[in-house]
């Protein structure tokens, strides 16, 4: 197995995070009416696109003036995902919103356990990398993950209130580089990573995405929990093991509270909007 | 103990900071009626949230283009300060404003010297962390702390002139890294840190808030302070400090002077706002 | 041949990308009529500038806030480069296009493996580089490869649905350093990173680019496929290779679906626009 | 005499730099004679400031896009920097700025080798740092000290025509480290440092002040000429030492030409502002 | 000879240069006639200044978002400058165009060989550097050089029709610092740089201007050729040369085409500008 070995990953939904302002002021000055008719434009496309089957969007506010409103799509397509952010230029309330930010990325599952197992147990049967035996052997094997892991790869928003989100790589510095340690190393690392994650697991549900070659960091993080403190005691804790603490590079954090997309009027009126967790 | 334990961390109010610059030429081309109108509306709404009880909010000027105004909001949860920021975009004041920076955090009180302790406490007494009994021994514990240090997690605004607002990082360098440092190191700096901090106990009111999880630095500070060249006093002599000299990075400086809600129109007419602390 | 050798390269058509934010609002409250006209307008102007002979342009959507549309020209000199700028600049889309990025460049060969060949071949037979009769050598066989090249040096647009475009660097570190690795070295890291490539052949087409003394980062890469996971597979599998992992800092990566000039008037309606790769 | 001994320092009066762009084509678009009363409203009230007892204001040009014009404002309290600001924000030709940079600062007398030399006699007569009596002596000493440089605390602005301002910071990198330097080790570079300044003692009037604690440098910079090519001279000759070889770093370079406030006016009909070193 | 010794440098004409964007949809509205006499108004106005004894400027397109129109104007003092500054913001043309950057410095030769021959003369009669003597005999030195350099102190624009601009600086990092190379390695590396500028002495015109103090890099480098691949290669070659592999630090390029003032009104109706290299 040679050091510089990628670890194999599985791909699922498409993801574009858009982070806007709203621009209060010219919202302010429409008539009661016309706000209403443009929040409820907006919360029933937006509706809508909560309960697409097989790719679905949510809606988060932000705090702080990074951005007021954070919109999630997961889409099987970047095509889709294209039309999903023309949709929301379409609507009227698009005239009211600042684009501030945004990140494309797609659901993955980076497999270093499997890469790992799969390279020795064929290496062991004296394959070679890169031949078409070997190559066919590892297709078939990541085709069944795909298929035992379907439920991770076309994740459904957790019915949680809070929301973070921030891009993240691993350091290639001068001297401590993540893609020049060899894999086992690599592996060990993410195995201790996943131990800390494991302990919040029950608090917190995370998504990852693999962003690289999509957008300008190399994977994106969105986390959602019923308590806001545990984003901090997770991402604190997390920071001190040496994946984090040799190789972790952040991107910018933006946190806010889920709600459902019924409850956009009320947000724009300038209340803090609702949020009833699925019933069942 | 392991070398990379997260110090135990009690966590308060939540805080945020808004950053504004006055849009200043609209807002002189206002009639005197409609300027005072808006200034009184403005100041009676800070006024309420200056008694608000459990979590109040306060007022600065900002010296300097990065901006002239700074709101201080801490609240109970995320979701009473988001509706902070929603009830200021009402106002309006919120017209003739344009936000200039924010920051998200909590107030936290990192316990190095207590988390030493009650690791030794209860590794010596054969018990292993993350097992039931640890945990829920280490969670009594910081609940008795938390009571014992509610004053000090649920801050008033110090009746002082002068504030001083910066984010900061702890490194993580290829070579100078604070998160590969062994706990008792970090401990040792902090310490010494804290001592620096103690002889201008007298001088100047500090807040330290966590924004790991939050915001794009790790922490914040307030300073608060009669004679605003203790500022500089203080920050400069903990430079020297092994905790800042190798492991601090700074953020932007927000500096200037706090004022009472009731001197907003005086200072939205172009005056230095007045400070009077409170009686008492 | 001296450890600071440039590799040999051989230069092809100049390179203008331009990215835009299509301002929606401004576009939405435009009559029907108008937006046909002039959609219509610019799918003709583009329509014509991708079937320009001997230099041509092709569009592609952008995903997320960095652009909503990219444009590749293709043209034989920085003359026709401008010319193609300024015709864009004439369109009435143009009023409501806003420029958010661009990247000036001229497709390039490096040539390290024939540099080694060459030089070997010549200080082989007694001569010194910069010397007339070494030069005139040298002239004449990159002419040769030039006529052989043809083809790659003056590219069409792979008739793939997705594009992958960012700018990249060699690191030069106070440690690493690829300027100062010596040229044999060097060229056993391209050939390394070219069997990655190589591998990824049949489902990814790219176009490399050079940028040095035009823009600020010194190569553009421009990948075209049919599966925008390759995309993701490839830089991932690439990043891992001593060429990337200690010499690759890569820029802002913009992604998108190719179209074709026609569907113009079809996306500013707000739909994803189609392909249709060329019949034959 | 600890290593992390931070120097002894006595502040001056505080400043705020303030650079603007002017909006030339609206200001163009006013009538002549409503220019001139704009003009001549600001020219007045500069004037009025550049004549404070106590604390004074100046005007400059700026070269190139960063800004067209400097205000440097030396006030004794940062409430006064603060009315200052105001006043500039109240005048009809801020209407006509646009805010491009700003610094916040005290002027500042490091005294390193005061330091070495005053702790020594007070170690040398047993006292210890931190306990009552040393800081009495200390104090009484800074005072005396303040007394006897009360010129250069409360600077007035030297004749000059050409005036360039750059805020600084010492780096704290991972191996070269200002704030790690042992006392005795920066007093030595802050000597040499100061040996060359001394060179062009007559040629260039500088004004040290501190912004830790105020703004995003650790220092500010002023220098004053009759002739720029001595900015040039000075600054390249110091780049050379070890206290800027090693340890500066540095902002931003804003140069121009020193102007009376009487001449505003014909700067802001697009000529050359003059200026007359006061008679005497 | 001390090891920090700065090089001599001989200074000629300052330089702005102004990178301007033309807002083309206001322009593109305006009535041909309009269009016209503003057009011709600038042309006029930079033809005169193109002719301007002792110190002229030059025009040229900028490819690409960052800039569309860049102005150079060498002038022989600061004040000049400014006026030129103050010149085109009078002109019509002005309220069309945006400011996208600038760089002001002045013409420099260093004089790295004589600095070591002048030294060694003058310390090998025993004259020490920074007394009255040894300083004499230096400026007349200079004096004798500036004489002699006149021609290359007063720079002509290079009748060539392509351009490239960009700043640089020589690195002080924590390991690798130029600023603390002994000087007669310095020296060395600048030998070793300007024998690959040599080489390519016939095909490109090069122009160092210095910064320190006055901009935020250290020297503006400006090329001109007749073919733009020149800039590719020399720049690409030069960056293996020890001068600029390890210690040369780029700022954003920018590149594009000299054009004369005549073609201006050309250029403002979307027509490349043509360029007509002086009869004789």
């Amino acid at each position: 197995m040679q050091d510089t070995l990628a670890p194999l990953t599985i791909e699922g939904q498409f993801l574009l995070h858009q982070m806007f302002r709203v621009r209060w002021e010219p919202w302010k000055a429409l008539s009661p009416e016309a706000r209403r008719a443009v929040a409820e434009e907006a919360a029933a496309a937006l509706g809508e696109m909560e309960e697409l089957p097989g790719g679905a969007s949510a809606a988060a506010t932000i705090l702080g003036h990074k951005a007021d409103l954070m919109l999630i799509h997961f889409r099987p397509t970047l095509d889709d995902l294209q039309q999903a952010e023309l949709n929301v230029s379409r609507l009227g309330l698009s005239g009211h919103l600042e684009a501030a930010g945004s990140y494309v990325s797609v659901v993955e599952l980076g497999l270093y356990e499997m890469t790992l197992k799969l390279y020795e147990e064929l290496e062991g049967k004296g394959l070679k990398p890169n031949t078409p035996e070997f190559d066919t052997l590892l297709a078939e094997e990541l085709s069944r993950q795909r298929e035992r892991m379907r439920v991770r790869l076309e994740p459904v928003f957790p019915p949680r209130r809070y929301v973070c989100f921030y891009p993240m790589n691993k350091k290639r510095g001068e001297i401590k580089n993540w893609y020049a340690e060899p894999v086992r190393r690599r592996a060990a690392m993410m195995r201790e990573h996943g131990l800390i994650g494991r302990r919040y697991g029950e608090r917190v549900t995370q998504i990852i995405s693999g962003s690289i070659g999509y957008d300008d960091w190399e994977w994106g993080v969105d986390l959602f929990a019923d308590d806001p403190l545990v984003f901090k005691k997770l991402v604190y804790e997390m920071r001190f093991d040496e994946a984090s603490s040799w190789f972790g590079e952040f991107g910018p954090f933006w946190v806010g509270l889920q709600f459902h997309a019924s409850d956009l009027p009320r947000y724009l009126e300038g209340r803090t909007p609702g949020f009833r967790p699925p019933s069942g």
